[in-house]
């Protein structure tokens, strides 16, 4: 095995489509995925925005297994593996490594509260030595309104000391500026990946590697060009197109305001459906959303032709 | 397959035996289930001081087999069900109906927060419907503080309205006296658990079925004992004495410090094992506790016996 490169660049936690009977739609999944890496983005394929904790453990295995029959690069790719049993993250952590994902984004185990350093150092370093590879990148994601349970910076530093060509990166969904800022600081040549699009024109002259965005899904392009144009005059207009698309997302339940955005533009109405406990954009909220971000000029195209 | 009758009484939530390797020990663990029978209480094994969810669902399916092939009593289980995916949940709860278990104890979905009832009584009836069985006894699983997502009156209303003979009760884990009052005096006959021991003299006199509580792993026979005994003169020394067992573990990690006892009890160091985020409890803690413990008269007998 390789050795993958650092990860950079923009990234969506790739929305997943179910049928209407609320199975993995597997043929749209590859080619939403396909659609993805050629408007510029990379795949965190099962993160939050993908209802992944929503999915078995046998569902994502899969999923992936399909990406990957279907053609589409692993190299391109940032499951997300975090589970709260050790040995079900171990299982798509080795799954993830053996197809050459470029990455493996990892929820801390998500159902015990205000546990400690030592518990959840002990949880990651478990993963990793069981995984046993030195193909494996492990990046942190800290999503604390989500997932209950911070990842706070002494942690990381024990965890890069220990384990410095293993532990590469963080996605940071705090929200929380200051947060991202100081782990940019204290942790040069670490991957540091805001959770925001809106956060590019602040984070990247810090070092930040890109962002790995829920928005990312519908203007995959748009911020890729950003942070490929970032320093130029396209810059300033390009940071603002972006966050203006992404406030308005914000307004919204944004898994069930990103999947209606696609049912539109994609023309199928499936698209629409998530799992319970979320529940789909309702139909009036969704003409509303979709008027919004016309008068702001958005448009997604090339999909359609990618499904049919 | 027979109707299973409302459960009543005293449940443990069953503390998991790990081997030195984090394996689920699975001949102490039916050891310790006979052990909590003989003393008088019921088995909500895979709940929260379970760690069921640091256990894989394979995990969780094959202790259950090898409970029951044990000679464990399948009638006097309520074993935990809920995952964060309908399929999961789906699997765990049509075994335990099969296997006659008298109940499910049901987790909501813990990951998303702020999720709306409607999404939640989605989830619970995609469950009822698939899992499709007049045997299935649902109790819901309030338990906010961890799970992060709260099960509400007008919830539970709907459910108990559109499936009568399926959504039977609740464990009421929140602590929050006023909220277990207002749920017994709202549904009259719903089997309505609190999660300690120490409110049994406010929760009887109005209803409840009994309690399921983490300090029933090694105060069984007290607690039922005030249950049995429940109105008599012997009801309010049993309810000091179990109340004062219950605030002392209270100050510590409450599954460390179950372990620990457990451990000295059963002479077996092993029993101190917990799976990461979890930690051990340290051994000066525990020292302090077992003295504690001493000085109230507390004990444990028959452990090593049942495990020999």
């Amino acid at each position: 095995m390789t050795t993958p490169p650092l990860l950079a660049g923009v990234f969506a936690p790739v929305v997943t489509p179910f049928t209407r009977d609320l199975g993995v739609d597997r043929p749209r999944f590859s080619a939403f995925c396909r659609w993805l890496v050629k408007e510029g983005a990379g795949l965190a394929i099962f993160g939050t925005n993908s209802e992944a904790n929503s999915l078995t453990l046998a569902e994502r295995l899969g999923a992936l297994d399909r990406l990957l029959g279907d053609g589409i690069d692993p190299a391109k790719m940032m499951p997300g593996t975090g589970c709260c049993s050790i040995d079900e993250t171990v299982t798509l952590t080795a799954k993830a490594v053996q197809a050459g994902c470029a990455g493996a984004l990892m929820l801390p185990p998500f159902f015990y509260k205000g546990v400690s350093d030592d518990g959840l150092y002990a949880y990651y370093s478990h993963v990793i030595e069981r995984v046993g590879s030195s193909a494996l990148r492990v990046y942190l994601y800290h999503i604390p309104q989500v997932s209950g349970v911070a990842i706070s910076h002494d942690l990381i530093e024990r965890l890069i000391q220990d384990y410095p060509t293993t532990v590469v990166g963080i996605k940071d969904s705090s929200g929380d500026w200051n947060n991202t800022k100081a782990m940019l600081q204290r942790f040069p040549g670490f991957a540091v990946f805001p959770a925001s699009e809106a956060l590019l024109s602040k984070a990247l002259p810090l070092g930040a590697a890109g962002c790995i965005s829920a928005t990312a899904n519908i203007q995959p392009r748009a911020i890729a060009q950003l942070i490929a144009q970032f320093g130029t005059t396209e810059g300033p207009p390009l940071q603002q197109q972006v966050t203006t698309v992404r406030t308005l997302m914000q307004r919204y339940p944004m898994i069930a305001a990103l999947k209606h955005v696609i049912a539109v533009n994609a023309s199928e109405e499936s698209w629409r459906t998530v799992r319970p406990p979320l529940t789909k954009l309702p139909a009036a909220q969704g003409e509303e959303l979709l008027k919004q971000l016309d008068e702001v000029g958005f448009s997604m195209t090339g999909l359609q032709a990618q499904e049919a």
